[in-house]
This record gives C-alpha cells, structure tokens and sequence, in this order.
C-alpha cells in the first residue's frame, strides 16, 4: 500500500505561504446558530425503549461479549454460541416471549434490545436472531398454546439450539415454491418429512452447521392427496451428547456445514435435507392450520394464499430488526469516520497548519448527508417499531395495520440496510488505509453486514412487494368509481400532465424566481416544498405505472408478464423513492418534538441536507417532469453545499448524540490516537521553528538567491 | 438466513397459469440480429500483450499459485510468500528489469502479465506487486545503473524481500510532507535516517510486518542545512537468519505487524521506524538527486517541485496496473454472476416453470450495464497500457507524454476501482445467499480489493489531480491571447450559455423531435450525439470551473483556499465524467478495429448503453445545461431499456468473451452446479405430473369444487 503523490487543487497557488500560524480549531466556523444538546438529542434518538436500548448498549460492551478477531474459525463460532448463554442469564433475548414462560410479553422493547447487539458483533447479533427471533419467534407465532409450552423453554433457555428451515438451495425469495414436503400418514399418525431432490435441500441456516438439535422446517402439507402450502414443523435433527451439546444427525436426516463465508463466521450456517422422516402430528405448528388424525386439514383462514402470507407475516419482526441494525451499524461507521475526519489532517492550508478532513468539501459532502440519512432513518424506524409493537401487542392488531406494518418494514429495510452498505463503504474510504486495518472495525462490519441487504428478503424483491402495495391503493381509487369520476380523475391527471410536462408551470417559476438564487434556496428550504417534490417523486410515478400496468389484465399470461417485466425496474425505483420519502416524514414528524431551540434549528437543517440530497440524486426526474424549472434544479446543489457547510461545525455533536463512544465503538481511530499523533507532530515542527533547527527548504533557499 | 415471501410483480395475475409448459430457453428471445464471435472477441480483449497475458493467466490457475481459504492467518502469509519464489521460478515477474539483469525490458507486457495474477489471489498480486512492482521498481526508475546493479539482483531473485517504505501513519497522499528525515553527515559520509515522532512511522508497507530485509525509505534529504525534499534511500531493516529468511530488526531500526486487515491478509504490512540509522551515501537513489562527499547536492533538475513530481511520476506503473487488475476482477465477478443468473430460476413465469434471473428486466438493469463499462473500461486500459509501454520503453518518454499518461492513470484508476467496488457489491447481491459464501469466491475478492479505491492514490485525490490538469489546459486557452481574444471567448461562452441555458435550444429541439420518440432514440443511438454529450459535460463544467476559481489568484492565502475548497466536490465529479468519457472514446476507437460485422453489431449496441447509461446517470445536468429537452431525457431511459433487453440473449457470450472460465473463477455457482440442480428439480416435478403422483392444490380444489 503506497500513497499518493498529489495535493488538491485546494491548495493555495505557490507563494501563499504565510508565517503566522493559523490553528483551524475542531469548530473552526463557529455555528451560524444554533447549538445541538447533544444528551437531549441523544436521548431523543433512545426513543420508546430507552432503558432497554441503554441496558442492552451497555452489556455489548461486556469483554465477554464483544467480538475476538483474532480467534480462528472454529473458535469464533465457539465463542457466539458459549456468547448465547451469556445473554440468556442476562436476560436479553427473551422479552418478547409470554410472561407464563418467564418472558416479557415485550415485543418492541424485545427487538430494540436486539438491535443494540450489534455493538457487540453482528454475528452475535444475527446467531441470537436465529435462535430466538426464528425458531423461537416461528414457536410462538406459528404454534399452539399447547405447543408453545412444550416447546418454547427449550429454545428460550437455550437447551435446545434450532435452525429456522425454510429457505432450499433452489428457492429462497420464492417460498410458496419450497421443494420439501409432509405428508401425512394417517396410519401411523405422523407426517413424512421429505426432501425430494438436491434443490430442496434446505440451505444456508444458521445452527444448522454444528449447534442445532431441533429446526423448524418449512414444507409443503400433503394429506389426503391435497397440498395445503408451505406449513412449519418442529423436527429434532441431532442427537444430545453427554454434554448436552448437539452431536451426530438423526435417522434420516443429513446435511453439510456451509463453511467460510464472506462474513458472518461466528454462526454455523449449514445445509440439512430429510429422507423420510417421520414427524409426529403434533409437531405441526398448528395455529394457522391443523391435520386431524385421520388426515383432515382445518384452517381458520379459507384461503391459501391469505393463510400463507399471514403465517409468513407473522414473522416480520425479522425485517423489522434489520432495519433497526442498520441504523446501529450506520452511526458507528459515521462515529469512527467523523471522528477521524476531525482530527486527520493532510496538506498544508493557507497557513502552515495541515487541513482536518473534515474541513474540505469534498470530505464533507462524503460524510454530512449520510449523517442526515442516518437521522431520518433512526426516526423512521422508531415510528416503524411503535408500529410494530401496537401490532404484536395486541392493542392494534387488524388486518390493515398487518399490511401497512409489512409495507413498511419491507420499504425501510430494503433503503436501510442498502443505505449502511453504501455508508460502510464511504466511511472506509474516508479513513484510508486506516480504515482497512481490522482494529479500526469499519472492514469487518461491511464483511458481516453485507448478508442484511439479501437475507429477510431480498431488497429487490421486497421493494416489488411496496411497489404492489402502492399499485394497490392506487387502484382502489377507481374501484367503484362511476364511469364519469374516473373521467375527472384522468382529466385532472391529463391537465397535471400537461401542466408540468408543457413547461408551461416551469416557465413560470422560472419567472418568479427572476434568476435570484437566493430566493430560490428559500423556496427549497420550505419543508411544504421538499415534501411536495418528494410526495410527486412518488405519486407521479405509480400513476404513470399503474397506467401502464392497467392493459396486463386483458393480456394472456405471456404478454401480461412481459409488460410487468418491462417494468419491474420502474417498480423498483419508485418504491425505493416512497422508502425514502417516509422516512423523510418521520424525520419531520421528529423535528416538531425538539423543544431545545438550537437543536431543533440545527436538526431542521439536518433533515433539510436529506430532503435536498433526495431532490439532487434525482434531480433529472424532477426537470423532465416539471416540478422543477432548469433554473431552480441549478440551486439545488448550490444549496445543499451550503447546508452542509453550515453542518460541519457540528458534525462532531451530531454523531456524539448517537450515542456510541470508545467502548462500543471499538475502533483505534476513534479513541483520539490520531489527534495525539498529529499535535505531537505539530509540537515538533514549532519546536524546531522555535529554536532554529529546522532546515531551510531548498525552494526557499531559492527564492531568497533570486533576490539576492 | 431466512428468505421472503412474495412474489415480484413480474407474476401475472392469478388464473394466469397455463398447462402447457413453456421452456424459455438460456437464450430466449433469439438476437435480432448480429452474433458475437466469442473468440475473435476473447483475442481482442487480450490485447498487444495477448500472449504474456494469456501465459500469466494459465500460471494463476496452477494449484500452487491460487488461494487456499482454508488457511489460518500465518498460514496464507507463508503461502505466499512462497508463491512468489514460484513466479520469480517461472519467468513471471521479472519482464520489466533490464535485459543485462536477466529481465526483458518490456514494461507493458510485464504489467500485462501481473494484471492477470489476480485471477489467483489479489494477495499473491499485490505481494507481487510491492516487491517488483515497488521496491524493485524504485532502484530501477530511482536508482544510477550502479545501483541497479548492486540492488536490483537481490531484489529480483527474491532473495532480498523489501518494502515500500512511503507512506507514513501521518501522511498518506501528502508524500512530500512525510516526517522522516535523512540527515548528511560528511564526517563519517552517511546519512543519519531518523523518525522524529509516532506520526512519522512508516506504515501499511506490505513485506514490512515479517519477511522484508530492506526497504526504500522516503525521507526529507537534509544536507549543509538545506532540505532537499523527499528522497528515496535503500536500507537493510532485518538481519538475515540462516534459512536466508528476515530474522531480527538491525540497530535502530522498529516496527510493529499491522496485524489482520480487512483483506489481503496473505500479505504481511506493517510498521517500521528508525533511530538514527546509518545509511551509506551510495544507498541514496541518485537519479534524480546526488550528494557529493562533502555534502553537495546536485540534481539535473532544478525545480525542487518538479524533481518531486518526476521522481513519483517514474512510479506511476502502479496505478496502470491497478487499473488494469480492476478489469480482471469486473470481469471475473460480471462471468460468476451472469452465469448464475442464466441458471438460477426463481418465481413462476407465464408458464409452469420457474423463471431464469436474467430474463427479469430488474436483474437485466443490474448486470447489463456493468458488462458495458467493463469492457470500456478494458479497451481504455489497453491504450493506457501502450502509453505507458511508449514512454517507459523510451520510445515516446516526453514531459508532455509522461503528463498525459500520469493523468490517464489517475482518471482510470480512480473511476475503474470504484466501478470494480460497485460491480462486486452488486454481483455478490445478484447472488443472492450463495454469493456470501465464499467457495463463490465474490465476498473474498470484494474483501481484497475494497483497498484498491486509497491505495496508490487515493481516488479522491487523484481526480483532483485530474481536475487541475483539466483546468490548466483550460487556462492555456487564455494563455498569450490579446484582450481581444479573450473578450470573444468569453462572448462565445456566453452565446453558448444563453442559447443552452435559456432552454432556446431546448425548445427547437422539442419541436424537431415533434412527440416522436423513436426518432429522439435514433438520434441518442448516434455516435456523434453521444460524444457531444459526454464532451459537453466535462467541458462545460470546467469552464465553469475555470471561471470560477480564476479570482484565487488576487485573494488572500485564506479567502483562496476556501473559494478552491467550496468547488473541491465539483471538481472530483467533473474529473470523474472525463474519465469515463476516456473510456467511451476508447471503446468507440475499438469498435471500428472490429472485422465481423455480428460482433461489430453487438458490441456497438453495448458501446450504446455505456453512453446513455453514463448519461442516464447525469441526466439532471444535461436538461438543467440545456442539452437535452425534457421530451429527449425522458427518452434516454427507454431507449436504454430496450438496448438492455436487446443485448440480454447476448450476455452470456459477452463475458464468456472475457475469457475466464471456472479454472480461474473458482466458483462452484460458475460451474453448472445450479443449472443442475434446477433441472434435476423440473424433471421431479415432471414426472410427478406425468403419473399423476403429484397433490392437487388446494387452491386447485377450492375452485373446482365452487364450479361443481
């Protein structure tokens, strides 16, 4: 690794060296307003849960629990899973289960709890989600009250390790698909667990590899000739050794560790497959759906397909916690890297002092927007957990809080976990070759992380699953409408149309803003504008698709999924749009809860940085389609720079109130080891200044001969 | 690992399924026309170095050579240090040495041939690479004949295992700023090499943790009081044991093992610092800079700047083997994941079978436009590697052709390991759950190669230094030209701004395009459209630059900096556009070297969707600078959409044009395995369908029964 030979074009021209020393402070451009409280606001960001999120931050940082990098990888996996025990006697991961069992009946407390975990280690983190987010969570959702007390404490307490089975080889996004099948023997009372060809070998299962002596397994519910779908079954897999540790297979199952991966290696994900196994009839999971003895499948949900989706929703704490982490992980990689930003210098300014990252453009344009995004994103998913919890609670469980729970968490999710890749990335380029040092942690966490963007749910098909859900409600708004309202309806959209399409409306605001750059900056700050742009980003264009979609209906199977196909991009990006956009509003939402005036003023910049950095990456879409005149797109940067400027003296507080200091980040570089190094330096250069020691710079020597 | 559950919107709608069963084959949708000749294709991707590359990329599937993931920490240092030994045993390493050493004298081709080590292990690469690549081409470009002698056969052979001893902890792309000092002292006739403080470390330096014996260290030359800026000096670090391997420090000399990195752990970097360590005078590489007994220094040039950029430039090979070595790694993601996505289905089509990946218009977007900019970026590296073969052989070795190439390497280097970033992420997604487990091999190179994007320059830095390139050509512009002359530049600017940025032009061009979409295609599809496009965009952008910053001059050391600093982020993006209109330009010269009319066809289309992609991607700035109408933007993405779709029966032959098959990709999902696995899984379900031992569904049932 070698360095670079260039200074930035920021560098003065030559001979702008000045002899007073100018020390650049950390606030150097103290704010223009404002003063974040960085403990209100670190409180603010605790959210609902507050104690929990603190207690569960607090045991991540326990030696116990924290990640070993220098273990091998066997002894990583040892560690997560003696890691599990510790948690269990923390009582960590057990709020969500029913108090009768020793629980808590929390479900929101429970996930915020998880989400901190990260702290620790992601595969700490994603080998407790296995245990009890999967197999446990797949017990008590999906099983009996009689099921869940017989099965339940042994997954609680650890005593049995499960895999959750449901993904195969051949189908992972695609479960109604899965391969495996049950059928029911009304002879002996048991289901024939089967596993018909090499596709349907369930894959990629955490606990499966080494720990696991029970799964819950997914198949097909075969009984009298009839395929019921996808049901889940609880299945012992492994032997207990002497030492209550799993220890070989069970007749009739096998499998294979799935050995390195690209992360992750504290968890044992492995494969399994079934030959003819027999599962007695009780280990159906049987809330959704039950086989009598003599084979007679009953369900309390008529059709399959609802009775499917509503068994998988149950689980969507999954998608739910992953949006949580992602927000964990993003204001630690932004803590590190902002940190170090504010202390690395790196060519010289106007003065003889070097320059703090943090104080160039382009450093602050890499960092301060996504800052901005980790803010909304940590308030959007608050709202989604509030959600969540009045749902698994109980106190608003119906079907439609069901569907707006599992939009939502499929939009946040998907922009999340995709959002904190992209952030892993830049905060490990913004720290260089530091950043590439495993001590400094930024590398590991992308390693590990890198899984959340497609397990849960592939981002890419979960935005499609937005995407119909928006296509859905667009729809209704003709339902049942007469002949001459959907005439009005596509009237008003024609002349919307017309309107923005024409340049006529463009026209006009390019007259009322009369070149002046400044009022058009006002107008952008407006939050009614921003949340105008952002709500037409996304109107706009499920209008434009459900129009283009509409003609699928009349078409034969063929024709009907080409034109889906020829637009599923679209679906994609416009769902990701409406990710975005709500996550913009939940910010907003927030604002109007600061009562600390500097705080709010700054934090309404913040959320202006995202709602414009929104507005930019898409800027095109916005001139083509009139909602911005050429005139006003041009300011949008201009604006956005100067936000972020006005932003950076308070860079610092801003990832300070995420919460995470030295101990839980655990990073060398964001324990002040650089500014030590570089006041050491600087101490030098004066002393040697001071004292008339340093040697005169040939260039120097130059200059003053010319004279001479 | 856990999956989801819903369907994209690409399913038709229910009662859409038919029984007949439709077979969309690998290639369905037949070309429309044109045919890639795979292998003349594969020939000219080889390029001038076609043979050297072709023997280097056959070693690097040789057993001893590839990586072994299994290995421990120590384990994958020892196996490559002992790789090395291999390639100096055959004949890989040493083409650029000259011919009286034993080596070739043939620049380009060597870096051909280490371009494609990375098929074997990007540690066994940049080891490689710091060893010859580094240490051996710093006495080589740095160092008199004399030295070469003296220093280059040890070097060469391997027997003297040496770092790069650069960069410090302090200071990365800041080289001329580094700490550490050589101090002459004519008493004794040696140099008195010394770390002043921490920040002064040498740091990151492959070979330096373990099996280095010396080093070229980079110090501020101090002689008679005079600093004479960086200069290279070779020095012996370790003592050498009797298995002739690096044993102890020799005195004065520390260091510490930077220990486990986010990738390229086969590669021992580590620190190194000096105390007061001697350092004879004939070890200063003196091509460039010569201290006489008495402490005189001389130099053939006398500009001490200049002497610092020509002593880096002469360096410059390693980021045009970075560059290249990026396009071996696209290549061989872009090959395992089109492969997969040709196998893998997923979801019901039209059809009763499962949908093939690629056949997704969304999973098309993904990979479609990558393979285009890989091969831009490959035909761009081709003439960056001549240039480089052309002035390091000696044959064109101008100031003006160094410049040229120095800013070429920096523009590639920079866009093409970000683009290489970007396609990893994205094909390891595309894999789904097996692109993370690491037999697929995509997460291992994504883990080394994250550190291409800093290392050898810092990619943000280099744009800068692209930037200001752009600019200065700019300048020249103006340079000598009478009032007068300017005065009608500046007129024409305005002229071109007014007629553009009015939307005049904006509004003839809608009205020539009258509606019509598919003529506005046939114009994008235009060669002479896209370079204008392309063109427009780095030009008009530094104008705007130039004009700008051009007040810096008259201002304050202080008020100068901030004005270059408010525009440092613009100046990245607009030197990141020109690199990719390089490669646009190269690709476009490459297409008319193209004899078969089928491939010539194909690979026009591919050059197309490179263009309006990078378009696409800017869209917002050709409306809002009036090159585009609104009507024609809104085109762009359209007609991309339809070359995608053309090309898609033509992807697997387009990377399979790249020329690596499973022996260098490594990767089980790259093999065929899913390909049989779905077919064995169709056939199942076939036969099961054919005896009628197949469950009705109950979904099936229902409707049958409400008909009955």
């Amino acid at each position: 690794m070698t360095a670079t030979d260039v200074r930035p074009a920021a560098v003065p021209p030559e001979g702008a060296e000045s002899e007073t020393e100018q020390v650049p402070a950390l606030d150097a451009g103290a704010p223009e307003s404002g003063r974040v409280d960085v403990d209100a606001l670190s409180r603010l960001l605790l959210g609902q849960w507050a104690d929990i999120r603190t207690k569960s931050r607090a045991a991540a940082t326990d030696e116990r629990i924290v990640r070993d990098d220098s273990l091998p990888f066997e002894g990583q996996r040892e560690r997560v899973f003696g890691q599990l025990k510790l948690l269990v006697e923390g009582g960590h991961v057990l709020r969500a289960f029913p108090s009768r069992l020793g629980g808590e009946d929390n479900p929101g407390g429970n996930i915020a709890g998880f989400e901190e975990l990260a702290v620790a280690d992601l595969s700490l983190q994603i080998k407790s989600g296995v245990q009890w987010g999967l197999f446990g969570a797949a017990i008590l959702h999906l099983g009996t009250p009689e099921q869940q007390d017989r099965l339940l404490p042994g997954a609680m307490n650890l005593s049995v390790p499960g895999a959750f089975a449901m993904t195969e080889i051949g189908h992972g996004s695609d479960v109604a698909s899965v391969g495996t099948t049950a059928t029911y023997d009304p002879e002996t009372g048991e289901f024939d667990l089967h596993t018909p060809f090499r596709g349907a070998w369930k894959e990629f299962l955490g606990n499966a590899g080494r720990d696991g002596v029970a799964a819950v397994v997914f198949a097909q519910l075969v009984s009298k000739g009839v395929n019921h779908g996808v049901h889940a079954f609880y299945v012992p897999i492994r032997e207990v050794g002497p030492d209550g540790r799993a220890a070989g297979f069970l007749p009739g199952v096998g499998g294979e560790d799935d050995g390195l991966k690209g992360g992750l290696n504290g968890i044992d994900n492995g494969r399994l497959h079934f030959t003819h196994v027999r599962v007695p009839r009780e280990n159906l999971l049987a809330r959704y759906g039950q086989v009598a003895e003599d084979g007679t499948y009953t369900s309390s949900i008529q059709s399959p397909g609802r009775r499917f989706f509503t068994m998988l929703g149950s689980l969507v704490q999954g998608r739910v916690s992953l949006d949580g982490a992602s927000g964990v992980v993003s204001k630690m990689a932004l803590a590190i890297a902002v940190r170090y930003a504010n202390e690395r210098r790196q060519f010289a300014g106007a003065g003889l002092d070097e320059v703090v990252l943090l104080d160039y453009g382009r450093h602050q344009r890499r960092l301060i927007p996504r800052i901005a995004e980790t803010y909304a994103m940590s308030f959007a998913h608050e709202e989604l957990l509030a959600l969540f919890d009045d749902v698994f609670s109980g106190r608003k469980d119906t079907p439609e809080t069901r569907e707006d729970l599992e939009t939502m968490a499929a939009a946040l999710k998907a922009t999340s976990t995709w959002f904190t890749m992209d952030t892993l990335l830049e905060a490990r380029e913004a720290c260089g070759g530091a950043g590439f040092i495993a001590k400094n942690r930024l590398t590991q966490l992308r390693a590990d992380f890198d899984i959340y963007t497609t397990f849960e749910g592939d981002n890419t098909v979960l935005l499609q699953l937005v995407g119909k859900r928006l296509l859905g409600d667009y729809a209704k708004q003709f339902k049942g409408a007469s002949a001459g309202d959907i005439a009005k309806l596509v009237a008003a959209r024609a002349a919307d149309s017309a309107l923005h399409g024409s340049g006529l409306s463009r026209a006009a605001q390019a007259i009322s803003d009369a070149g002046s750059a400044r009022r058009s900056a006002g107008h952008l700050r407006s939050e009614e504008t921003q949340r105008a742009l952002l709500t037409d980003r996304v109107q706009v264009a499920v209008a434009e698709l459900g129009a283009a979609l509409r003609p699928a209906s009349k078409l034969d199977p063929q024709a009907a999924f080409d034109l889906f196909n020829d637009h599923q991009h679209e679906l994609v990006e416009v769902s990701r749009a409406y990710g975005h956009l709500l996550k913009w509003e939940a910010f907003t939402r927030a604002l109007a809860t600061i009562e600390d005036a500097g705080t709010r003023q700054v934090l309404t910049w913040v959320r202006d940085v995202y709602g414009l950095s929104l507005v930019e990456r898409e800027i095109g879409w916005y001139v083509v389609n009139g909602r911005l005149s050429a005139q006003r797109a041009r300011t949008v940067t201009g604006y956005l720079d100067r936000l972020v400027r006005r932003l950076r003296p308070h860079a610092q507080d801003l990832v300070d109130a995420f919460g995470y200091g030295p101990a839980h980040l655990r990073a060398e570089i964001a324990t002040g080891i650089e500014k030590e190094r570089q006041d050491e330096a600087r101490a030098y250069y004066r002393e040697e200044r001071a004292t008339g020691r340093a040697p005169i710079s040939e260039k120097a020597l130059q200059k003053s001969s010319k004279r001479a």
